[in-house]
């Protein structure tokens, strides 16, 4: 079975988003990044800018949420749940939506997680040291009164916790996903080499 | 520079071993696993089977042991430790030693914490699902009175709780790594390809 749907989970700063997007490109499928800020805020009502910030950094409060995101009638419970929480639900229905839609490529979210039971996905975990993310965030967004170290550890805390309350599993662990890369040894252009061709993997069986 | 050690950390039954022989086969250097543990049966005088279920595996009692380890007169501390952290003195020692040497890939045992602040290796981890995994120890080992499962959950815990003790990092741990592989998506041949291919990184520069 080709895989068709590609998750890729991110540190800050490390190019995940780059290599997805020129994976994305490459095999001629969409990329869901802002895309899916547009396609939660259509159907949730909630602005684009809090779910970006809430949908990977949400402060969060409750447990076991995601067996309410995937019970069979989530609607019906989302009136007692937290904006984060409602928003989490939304933004899972929406990535398994995507995910049924046919071949994609997807950033964060979770998606590794929310679509962790499905056969077609090829799920991808970038890093890189920490040398190479400060490097890489001043280039992309300048200086700020932060260092930019600083600035890598408060993003890379928040989405830890933040995975680890939705998902009950620890943020980064490589055997949750196929394939994790240290994009700044490997490099971006052989990462995204090796994610199109392991995504071309079984093929030859479809 | 070259990446010019390889370290290979694995999930029991992921084929990591295989995979190492593999690599060091088509680069032409050194293999080190049970060879690992002659040299430290030589220089330790503890007898290999030990060595092969201690230096992995251990039962452990004490902490900050690398501290010890990386001492300039480790021997002098030695007599007050336990066998086991005396292998791991020993055991550190040896990899330091083989990295020294030149070229080579070392299985298990910490190296790729051991030889972090190298800047010459590549930190490999290859795991891959429960399904794979359980089938290749039973074509490799047969079967015993314990499912494949009961085996493989008990090696992870035992790795996982001697990694961390002797270390204080969490074993498979995706940022350890350069470079982390579902050897059972993935397949044997396409990671030797691959961490073949990344040995060569920075060669232009030698």
């Amino acid at each position: 079975m080709k895989k068709k749907v590609i998750t890729i989970s991110r540190a800050f700063g490390s190019g995940g988003r780059t290599i997805g997007k020129a994976v994305a490109e490459r095999l001629n499928i969409p990329y869901y990044d802002k895309e899916l800020v547009d396609r939660v805020a259509e159907e949730s009502g909630f602005h684009a800018d809090f779910i970006e910030e809430a949908g990977e950094y949400a402060p969060v409060t409750n447990s076991f949420l995601f067996n309410i995101a995937v019970s069979p009638n989530p609607m019906a419970m989302m009136n007692t749940m937290s904006m984060a929480d409602q928003l989490f639900v939304c933004q899972t229905n929406v990535i398994r939506k995507l995910a049924d839609e046919g071949p994609c490529v997807i950033i964060g979210r979770c998606a590794d997680y929310i679509l962790k039971d499905r056969e077609d996905c090829l799920h991808v975990f970038i890093h890189a040291d920490m040398e190479h993310r400060a490097a890489r965030i001043v280039e992309k967004y300048g200086h700020t009164k932060q260092t930019p170290q600083k600035r890598l550890t408060d993003k890379d805390n928040k989405r830890r916790v933040y995975y680890r309350h939705y998902t009950n599993r620890n943020w980064g662990e490589a055997q949750n996903y196929h394939v994790s890369l240290n994009s700044g040894l490997v490099g971006i252009d052989k990462c995204v080499d090796f994610i199109v061709d392991l995504a071309h993997i079984y093929e030859e069986e479809d």
